[in-house]
Parts: structure tokens; sequence; C-alpha cells
């Protein structure tokens, strides 16, 4: 069965607290979201400001594949602004709960239900498709939300929405009202459902499962409150979970995690690394048995192939650590410990985990390079010397002192800040060398205060196309920043001479 | 119905990758999960290191008042090592998928059935209570986990645990096989769900739904990959969501945020701003329509109350705020418009807003103040020098100029880095003036490379317990900090100035 899927991270996304998107940036999502192969998109709510009507203007003009709609409330003037917007689609909405109509609308069951129609009329009347919703049904009188849907249906509205507005339902609920739409209007019904309990991608599901054709999502489920029902999960646990029969959707899977990352960088709201499908760990791997069973069969610890949403898995060692999974990481850099050693290896790597320190491969590198007494292992760049000012009226600027196998080398540059001025040094350096270039830059702090830990993550990259990634934790900024970056130069150097070593064997 | 609840973060949690504790971090989050009400912690996997034997036996000495679990693989000496932990609780899987039993264990189905009863025999033949987990049980042929289950309760397991090892179940397989296992056992039977396809709470639900009287979670939801069930929407989806019957756990939700924010802390995980329950948008509102609703009756648009959860509710106006929210905003600051001022000051609000500019209270105030002409409202608080310099082998040290009402005050202060250097030197002016201290600093990064846009978030607090959280986005991350702190410093001083003025009117 095909699924629509109706992306409103435009709209009900945009109205995250603390977002706030400019016209050129909402097109550019739109773009990205049609790439992806949505079915619809809500493009805004044309009525709010002008920037806004002018940014749906820009995205009804840029004649993209998928429908673009439009939200109104069910006053004329809303419409109106739907079509100055160039939108032939809109989204229309009244609350019907009691406690909307009582305490917000201060109306009658009945002064909302001719307010829906009258909208619903007036749409068609301007030749619009219209889809309703009946805002805040899960708590609205089951009796009265199905009197609503089939009256708005008789007055000509072409779709039906069904939205969770507080996140409050269960799936049993949805399924039922969901079933109660179906019967009372034979239209095409959409979920749109809130995660305030967590779960919204169940709920949309229970309603697909009753019939319904179609759910509202955002990219990585961002929205008011808690956020709406994510894209990523709703799709592929469409089309990657048991049901009792097969689902499809319009959605290029291998597209997922690059829209996601694009989304996350634009809106300014990070994606947390235990988010599902695209967190940075949904592939990672620490522990033993995991990583073992991953080496043998991906499929063990694995629910789907990272490759299929546009990802890579990555393994990591640490107290949990098993043999296989370290002798696979440092299969990777050509080196294969005998059995005793590698239990001595993996020893070493326990109690640094037992101290709380994360094991990264240049750590691993350095235990196994200690135990296999292996010259060739080392660290190649020290940083020897490193000052850095910034301040108001005068450019941030820094000086750096590389000693590369042996030999010592100076760097000065400026940039936007200090942690900027002191890569661009380092990276004048070492761009002679090995052309290294810092392809991402990324910074949390971990605590609260001024004297937080922060927690940068540097991604770099050599002419040769080598990657990696490198991380230091530290109470200075910029010190920690740079000592990353270091880590990072020293990561890739190691990768490179481990490489040409094998090919001289 | 009483639903017990087994917080596994200290176990499957520490399990993300990227997270590793020391013994004496875990401790203060077992303590932590115990005063929360908890029923059950898994406090580790005692055979994989000495740190972890050690940490486990700290918390089994620690006289918890919840019971304290271990996780072992079905060998005698992993049961051995949770003996030596001081344990009376285990938790003791093997896999039973074909999948693991092939490419993982390389075992048959009778071999690895032969393993979990000789592995319950063992834990019963030293007095453990045990809990038996099928891994990987929603892979597992349907059957033949019924027939595990079977035997290991005639082996005297004295419960059952549902693994959904990789997120891979719909609710209702869930349903059905947790009903298996209660016919095939009549033991009390535990669901473990992971959130690969976003389900895990989902699926926990379905399986008490099915009369499953138990759930593996965890705070925020860590653990492998897309991590587990989050303690918090499991348990208050259980308290709050309109089920046919009644459910309750012995968790405090008084004290779930503060909870939330201690695991975020010590993990160095952070929890996404849209997380349901505890991320920082749960209770704020942004958009008109839903302001104006919250402030007529907050369960408008919040399906519970922020202080169920120890939280409080916040608003933002923004291009989609309404004259209501916006009203409510400048009455906490004693300001009342007339109706044609509050037109005035809303669409200059929308103008920053279309152009992607978050307006936070003092540009509103701001704004209002331009539009009322009300010559007391102003900025008291101008950065007039600053200048900063860290590096290597010198201390980082800092120089801040501010004119405060037009007095000039110099400061100067060293720090653990730039940014703590240059709030050190603001403290130590305005530490004079109001007592205003620094209460919390967060930082995060919102666009990736070194020339990336870092936001900075604090919170300060006076001597009379005025707080203000303040906002500054830039890319130099030391002058970011002091805007943020400037900012706040006028926030804080505009409240107070106001307040005397209205006390004096």
């Amino acid at each position: 069965m095909r699924i629509r899927v109706f992306d409103t991270t435009l709209r009900d996304g945009e109205q995250t607290p603390g977002i706030s998107l400019s016209p050129d940036q909402k097109l550019s999502i739109a773009k990205k979201l049609d790439e992806l192969g949505v079915d619809a998109i809500e493009a805004g709510f044309p009525i709010i400001s002008e920037g806004e009507l002018k940014a749906v203007k820009m995205i009804t003009s840029e004649g993209l594949s998928c429908e673009v709609c439009g939200l109104t409330r069910t006053h004329k003037k809303d419409i109106d602004a739907a079509v100055d917007g160039g939108l032939n689609y809109i989204h229309t909405f009244i609350a019907t709960s009691d406690i909307h109509l009582e305490h917000k609308l201060k109306m009658t069951r009945e002064q909302a239900l001719a307010k829906a129609i009258e909208a619903v009329e007036y749409g068609k009347s301007r030749g619009l498709q219209v889809e309703f919703s009946a805002e805040d049904a899960t708590r609205t009188d089951r009796e009265f939300l199905k009197q609503v849907f089939r009256e708005v249906a008789n007055a000509g509205a072409d779709r039906i929405d069904i939205p969770d507005t507080v996140g409050y339902a269960t799936p049993e609920y949805i399924s039922e009202i969901t079933k109660d739409a179906i019967e009372a209007t034979k239209l095409p019904v959409s979920l749109h459902c809130h995660n305030d309990f967590g779960l919204a991608v169940a709920n949309a599901l229970s309603g697909i499962r009753a019939g319904a054709q179609c759910a509202h999502v955002t990219i990585n489920g961002i929205g008011e409150r808690a956020g709406n029902a994510s894209l990523e999960e709703f799709t592929m646990g469409l089309q990657c979970l048991q049901w009792d029969q097969k689902y499809e959707t319009g959605i290029k899977p291998e597209l997922i995690y690059e829209t996601s990352r694009f989304v996350s960088k634009i809106v300014g709201i990070q994606v947390q690394p235990n988010k599902a499908i695209v967190g940075d760990n949904a592939f990672g791997h620490e522990s033993g048995i995991h990583t073992h069973g991953v080496l043998n069969n991906p499929l063990t610890y694995e629910p789907i192939s990272p490759e299929l949403v546009g990802r890579k898995r990555w393994l990591q060692v640490g107290k949990h650590a098993g043999i296989h999974g370290m002798n696979a990481m440092l299969e990777e850099y050509g080196i294969s410990p005998t059995e005793e050693q590698s239990k001595q290896i993996l020893d070493k790597v326990k109690v640094l985990g037992d101290q709380g320190i994360q094991v990264t491969d240049v750590e691993l590198l350095s235990i196994a390079s200690e135990v296999l007494r292996e010259a060739g292992i080392k660290r190649i760049v020290h940083l020897t010397g490193f000052s850095v000012s910034t301040g108001i009226g005068t450019m941030p600027y820094a000086f750096v002192k590389l000693n590369i196998d042996g030999e010592d080398f100076i760097g000065t540059d400026y940039g936007v800040g200090p942690v900027d001025a002191a890569l661009n040094a380092i990276q004048k350096i070492t761009g002679k060398i090995s052309e290294i270039k810092i392809k991402d830059y990324g910074l949390a702090s971990i605590s609260g205060g001024s004297t937080a830990l922060c927690e940068v993550t540097v991604r770099l990259e050599d002419a040769d196309r080598n990657k990696v990634t490198s991380k230091s934790v530290g109470e200075d900024i910029v010190t920690t920043s740079v000592q990353a970056v270091i880590d990072g130069i020293n990561r890739i150097m190691l990768k490179k001479t481990l490489r040409e070593k094998l090919a001289n064997n």
C-alpha cells in the first residue's frame, strides 16, 4: 500500500520555540524535502507575517514536484492570504474539544462546526484543495468529532486530518477514531501526532494500520514542545518492520541522513546522539558482544543496514570491549597481534575505561604499539607553542609552533574567532605537509558553569581522502580545539604511515 | 495496577558508545535512581572489568531501597562474578534467534536452550533471584521462544524478560509474544525495548497492556545505538494517558527532570530540546495560538502540568506570536500597552522574526520602550572594551571595560580558559553592584566548520534571587559568551529597575 508523506517541518517544525527562518532558508529546506521525495509540504502559515507570505510565494513559484500546502484558521482572511501566496492547497483547522472551545475560542460546539463548514465551503469556492483538521481531535467528544468530520466532508473537504494536538492519545484510541473518520467521510485520512509522551511515531503508524493514508511528519521530529512524529522513523518503520502487508512511500531513504543534517544546521537544533535512524550513535557499537556480532554479520545488532539511510557503521573500544571488536579495529591499521598480545592490549584498554576515559583509536594504537614494541607507531606532530588573543576592536589572531618529526614549524593567522584563528594557523603549517583540511568542527558543553568541560569534535581529511574524526575534552575551549586538531592530524598521518609501511612489505 | 520499573541506565545506558563511567560516578547515579523511586536497577555487567566489579560492589554495599541486579551471560564465571559483586539478583541472557545462533554463537537451538537452563539452575543453586532474557527474542522463532521460556521457568527462573534487541518489533507483535510468555511460564514478565524505529516506549506500553508487569528503561532513553525506552516517557505515559485501567509506579514524578539533568551531565550526552518530558522545549510555547491558549488554560496546549515533573512553563515571542502571549510577557515587567501600541509592538517583533532573528524579552522590552517612549527602559550596561589571551604556558587572562549608567568600570581576571577569565573579570565588576552570579553556562555549535556559529546560554541570578536566562549566537566563542553575560546582566537589572519603579508608583 502506498502511504502519503506530508512534511510539516516548515510549519509545525518552525513553530519550535527558538527556530526562526528567513524566506531563503525556508526555500532551501523546501527544495531539499522535494528531493527527498515527500508527497506534500506544509510551507507555512501565510497570514502570520509579511515574511511568511513571501516565503510561501517563493516556494509555490519554485515548481517543486511535491504538493505545497499552507495552514489557515477558518477565517476568510487566512484563506485569502493562502491564495495570495500562490497556494492551491490549504490545511484549515478549528479546535473541537470542549477545553479548547471553552477556554480558547469561547464558542459553542455548534458555532465551531459552523465555522468549519464555512471555511471548507469558502476554500472550495476559491478553487482550493482543502484538508480539514479538528484541532485537539483526541480530546474531543467522540460522537461530536464524527459529526464534524461528516459535515465538513459533506461541505466538500478533500482530506481529513486527525491532530493529536497535545500528544495525549494512545495508539489504541488513535486506531478507533481513525476508523470513525474513514467511516464518516470516505475521504483520505491523515494523522498529525505530537510526541509529548514519546508515542508520536507509534500513533501515526497505528492510524495507518487502521486505514489512514497519510501522516504529517517533520525532519528530526522537530515541532511545538516535544515535536511531531519524525519523518525518518515513520517512513523507515513502515518500510522495514514486519507488518502483515507491505507499505511504500515516495521517500528516497539514502537521502534521509543528509536531509536530517541539513535541517539540523539551518534550524540550529542539534540531534541527540541516541536519536533513532539519524543520531550519531544509531549505527555505532561499543560493547564487545555487539561488535563481535556485527563483525560476523551486521544484522545481529542492526535492524537495517546503515547504507540504506545514507550512513556508515562505526565501532569503538572501551571497558565493554571484547577481543573481536578490538582486533577488527587494529586490523584496519594493518596490525595483527597474537592472541596473548591481544589479551594484554585489551586489559590495558579496560583499565583506562574503568577510569572513565574514552579509548579512541589513537589510544588503542598507542597501547598496541607499546605491547607490540612497534617502533613505527608514535605521535608525529607535537604542539610546542601556542598563543591566541581576541577582544573588541582587535582581530582574533593566533601563533602556533609545531614539531613535526623533529623539525620545527611556525604558523600565524587570524580568523573569525580565536578557535578559527588557531586552526587556520595550524592548517597553514600542515597544509604544506599533507594538505590536511578541517572538514567539520562541532562543540558542546558537557556540564554547567563557565568552568564547564567542553567537548570538541573535528573531522579532518587529507589529499588522499583519508578521513578521521577526533575528539578532545577540556576546560579551555581554544586549547581543547587545538588539541583535537593535533590529535586528528596525528591519526591521519598514522593511517598514512601504516598504509605505506604495509605497501612496502 | 502497580507496574515495576527496572532501570538499566547503568548497564545498557553505559553501553552507549562514548559513555564511560568511573565507579564513583556509577554510585552517584545509583543513589539518584533510588531516590527517584525505581524498583530495581541494573548496576552493571560484573565480569567485564575490574572497575565494573568494583562499581557493582560499591552499589550493593550502599543499602539502597531498590533491588540491585547485575547482567551475566550464561557462563558460570559471569554468575560467580555477580556473586563476588555482592549481588543476589541476576539478569542472565543468551540469544535465541537463528541469526544470532548461526552468526554469533555458532550454536544450535538445542545447545542454546541447554546453556540457558544450566545458567538458571546454577544461579538458583547460588541462591540468586534469576531473571532470564532470550536475547533477540523478537526475531526468534515464536514456537522456539515459547519453549525456551517454558523450560527456563521449569528450571526455576523467577522472572522472564523479552528483549527487542534491535528495536525491530511492532507493538502488535510485542503484544502477542508477551501473552505467549505469560501463558508459557505464569511468571512476571518484563519488556526490554530498543528505539531503532522510535517505538521503544510504545512497545514497552504494548507489553504492559498485554499483561507484562515490568519494563527495562533508562533515563533520557540512553543505551546501545538509538537507546532504550525512556523512563520518563514510559512512566508518565502509564500514569497520565487515558487507559481503560489505572496504572501506578513507584516513581516520584517531581524528581524526573532533576534526575534527567543529573544523568545528562555525568554521562556527557545532551538531551535534544524537543525530547518529550525532559527536553528544553517540552513546556515552551511560541506560536500566538498556543500561547494564547496556554494563558487562558494551560491544559489547552499542555498534556500535563510542567510542575508535575519538576519543571516550569516558558513563553517566547517571534513571528508566530499573537497579541495575547506578547502582552503576557510585557505584563511580567509591569508594562500594559494600549491595544494600538500592542499592535505596533507586534508588527516590529514580526519584522525581526521574518529576518530569522530570535526575539528575546530584552528585544521585546526594547521595542516596547521605543513604542511607549518609556524612558526607564534602556540598556544599562555597555561593554566598551574587552581583550583576552590564552595559550600554552600562559594563564588565560582577560580585561574588560564596562560602562554602567554612565560610569566606567575596569576588571581583569584569569580563569581555566579564556571564557572563564572574561566572565570572572565581568563578575568582579558586577559583583560589586548587584551581586550578579553566573549559575550556569552552556554552549553548542550550530553548524559545521571552524567558522561555525556557536550558541551560548547563560543563567544568572542576583542577590534578590532574580533569575534570567540569556542566549547569544556568534562566530567568536569568547566574545559571544561575554555578550550573553552582558545581555543577561541588563535583563536582570531591567527586572530590578521595573520592580522598583512599580513599587514607588
